[in-house]
């Protein structure tokens, strides 16, 4: 078993990362004294296949729990949703002493989080992330958030988790589309951060639609925690971004963002969008950052057998996703603050980044990749 | 001026209270380094009254401002207003380097501090109170929260305050019927630490129909400032009510909140439950706790000379006040956590009282006082 510490003063937690570890999430609850009853929270996909194996694991260290499942997709990852969880919670006994179990994907950590932090002015929660991308990514670091009207992930808090249990063997159950958009994060923890992951990530690209082989398997804990690790260390050195360093993670997501807002929610997924601003990124970063070609094709190549988006979808409108880029939170009063890459694995947060410079991105997405 | 410090090391501030305050929350504002542009968030009773001057006092100060009113009510803090509050903010332009102004009452203090709480993760906020309930309680110790079908203040966050800016010359637009609830706080700070208070507050009373004479507005300030102390002296101990001193805070408020919730909101105010709570509390402690029929009545003489309530309204169920202080939320796990007084000032975290004991308290509530 591997275990990553992200060390936060008094908000310091541990991630495990094993197969087959759903199975002992109350013995982790358990090892590391949280107390109380546990409220469940999870959607309609991931309740199915996982929610018996967690329970089970928390009636073996006798925890009581409720159960509380929503209808999966962003679409549910609103206010409306967070209340009536809530209410269920209530009803179901919960008090401040109770704690959240975030089961299932992106969306499930974010909104249970979410929830975590604002039931009875906050209580801890354990995430136990389900896809690459909350594996990777999400669950560590504590952003929670909702979508409002207005866009997406505007309101939310930073509420760290007491724990993290990740079980790469919950991925095999994942779309090799799902899988893939994941895999989008762990290209970005690459690109800045650890490099030579990319060649890892070329090589298990063959087998995701075949299905991974046993010697994949048993190899993909070592991969998911070398991506906390990287995401690890980063929030620990800033954990409520605030100092620019959290922001190197925002690699590919500007226009990214960008780009995911100005389509209907969900016809492109997120890792897919950050596939798209990866590349776009990449293109600034040859212009304003000190990137070479030959290394920027290495992330491409990535993106590309990994049968990522890189180029921009015909119907998406450049000025539209120009507008919704600007409209993003990664704007700090009007000033653009943007990652580029320097080198491979040397990320910089840049304030030399135009509009303009914005808008030749996205048009470069539409021509077709070398 | 009276400046309180509120010592909670990075999370630190300021509480001004001074006549005429209203008219300079943007020097205050600029003098501790508030930057960015301001979203004043107040009801639709306060923004005729005041929100012109507090714009002037930003504008003298070079803030930029948008201005956001819902309607006056404990009827509209819930999910829904903040969610058409924080689509309006996005819309006037805020980032996350904006900050909040909550002018107002309790209700826009707790809204407008959540809302500050949770846009983009967490934004700083200055609380500018105009009633009494709010200058000498809500305001200041960071509690936030909005009421959700299953109860009050059932969802929330810690979020302190960046200054408090508490002009007393504001609440002398309050009606006699919510002033007077506002002093049932002050009488509970009296009545867990500063006894001779007691005295201040039953010579204010007659003041309260005719309105206050020119000497006591002069002494407003002073009197407030006492009450901030006491609060400020409890929040810094135990911040967020973890330790059990800041549970001595919710004194009358146990039983109080059961007897709010079992009639329709609005029809008893906040601090008239704390008042029916307060003479039930002093019959627990006559009980269990140390304090004399003498110190008690001194405390239920106060209530009476401030025309709060003292006894149960006829039409209301004991059993249902009973069940909704059962499901209130200071109750940890099951058992009872109840504040009783073993003398005047000295407050005891109780866990000897029972089920029965609170029915019998409600009883008590029934019978006249002598």
């Amino acid at each position: 078993m591997a275990t990553v510490n992200v060390a936060l003063g008094e908000r310091s937690y541990q991630v495990h990362v094993e197969n087959g570890a759903l199975d002992r999430v109350g013995y982790f609850a358990e090892r590391n004294r949280i107390s109380g009853k546990a409220a469940i929270i999870t959607d309609s996909n991931v309740c199915p296949l996982y929610a018996e194996r967690l329970i089970q694991s928390l009636q073996d260290a006798e925890y009581e729990y409720s159960l509380h499942v929503f209808d999966a997709g962003e679409q549910s990852k609103n206010l409306h949703t967070v209340e009536e969880l809530v209410n269920e919670m209530v009803a179901a006994g919960h008090d401040r002493s109770s704690f959240v179990v975030a089961l299932g994907g992106g969306v499930v950590g974010d909104m249970a989080g979410f929830i975590a932090s604002i039931y009875y002015r906050g209580i801890p929660f354990i995430q136990v992330p389900t896809s690459v991308m909350a594996q990777v990514d999400s669950s560590v670091g504590g952003k929670t958030a909702v979508d409002i009207a207005a866009g997406k992930n505007l309101i939310g808090a930073f509420h760290q988790p007491k724990l993290v249990v990740a079980d790469p063997t919950t991925l095999l159950t994942l779309s090799p589309r799902v899988m893939r958009e994941g895999m989008a994060e762990m290209v970005k923890h690459a690109a800045i951060s650890k490099p030579k992951m990319l060649q890892t990530l070329q090589r298990l690209a063959d087998e995701i639609d075949l299905g991974f082989s046993l010697t994949t398997i048993d190899h993909l804990p070592e991969l998911i925690t070398e991506n906390i690790e990287i995401k690890a260390r980063i929030v620990e050195t800033d954990e409520k971004e605030t100092q620019g360093v959290r922001a190197f993670l925002n690699f590919g997501h500007t226009l990214g963002h960008g780009i995911e807002a100005s389509v209907p929610y969900g016809e492109l997924l997120h890792g897919e969008v950050v596939s798209l601003g990866i590349r776009a990124a990449l293109y600034l970063s040859t212009i304003h950052g000190g990137i070479t070609e030959k290394e920027s094709n290495e992330i491409l190549r990535t993106l590309k057998a990994l049968e990522l988006p890189i180029e921009l979808p015909a119907h998406i409108n450049i000025e539209t996703a120009l507008a919704k880029t600007a409209t993003d939170k990664k704007f700090s009063s009007g000033s653009i603050r943007f990652v580029l890459l320097n080198g491979l694995g040397s990320p910089e947060l840049s304030t030399q980044v135009t509009a303009q410079d914005l808008k030749n991105a996205l048009i470069h997405l539409t021509t077709p990749l070398n």
